[in-house]
């Protein structure tokens, strides 16, 4: 939880790819989620699932997201976050439970804040995968880091 | 949970914005899922809350993605949808403890889906808005709509 093993936006290469983490979700938690946040009968349900065009149960979009944020929080490879500004996401291959899903990133460009000078604005590519290498997240976002403090201000 | 009462494709008119209704966000929402999904030190503690360029305790963006998600869930203006595909989000202002959000749609675009002609493609503006009139998320999205069937076909 804590970001003090975090980088800062000066640490980050541009090109460089990590792989921040696996998580695999259970059909418990596809159909908690689903139930509190997005209760579509295919995702709470297999005969449903079989019957949409995803072909099974399968999470829900707004859990796909979260399953990102999740592995993300759980990384090795965090930066100084401070906020998120935007993204773009596609869903190419449905969620299914007790898949496995490992997330990697890939820093696209970076620059300093014109509005909040102590931030910098990182853009990133995050592609999650399932256990057979189908994407089923992709997604461009933007986002606020932390710019490193200069020595001797604050 | 039911879609039964729920639209089709065919019914959707291009043009049209429709409020899908409301839902008020507590401290306690707002720090159960940024825990379990989230756990950025701003979306947990007022505290680093107010010290983050959010200037206060906000909501993650997967729960703010989220409670958009359920407020369509209870909506009486549903479609019959079948999968989301891909959309496009933004956060202009930060969503707060305990106040009222409210979400707009507006249908910019539909189609014949080409790979699955049992379905529909359709476009949309989604716009949440908090009591001031901020806008806390901006979404356009692209998702898979039942056709309605054909008379004497199934």
């Amino acid at each position: 939880m804590s970001a003090s093993q975090a980088d800062y936006f000066e640490d980050i290469e541009i090109g460089r790819s990590v792989e921040n983490g696996r998580h695999t979700p259970t059909r418990d938690e596809i159909i908690a989620f689903a139930r509190q946040w997005d209760p579509q009968p295919f995702h709470l349900d297999e005969a449903a699932g079989r019957a949409s065009p995803m072909g099974g149960l399968s999470a829900s979009s707004c859990h796909t997201y979260s399953i990102s944020s999740l592995i993300y929080s759980r990384s090795e490879e965090k930066l100084k976050t401070a906020a998120m500004l935007g993204l773009e996401m596609r869903f190419p291959s449905a969620v299914r439970p007790d898949e496995e899903l490992a997330l990697f990133e890939r820093f696209t460009a970076k620059r300093v804040s014109s509005s909040r000078p102590q931030y910098g604005v990182v853009s990133s590519e995050t592609v999650m995968e399932n256990e057979r290498g189908e994407a089923v997240l992709i997604m461009r976002s933007n986002y606020l880091v932390e710019r490193r403090p200069t020595p001797g201000g604050r």
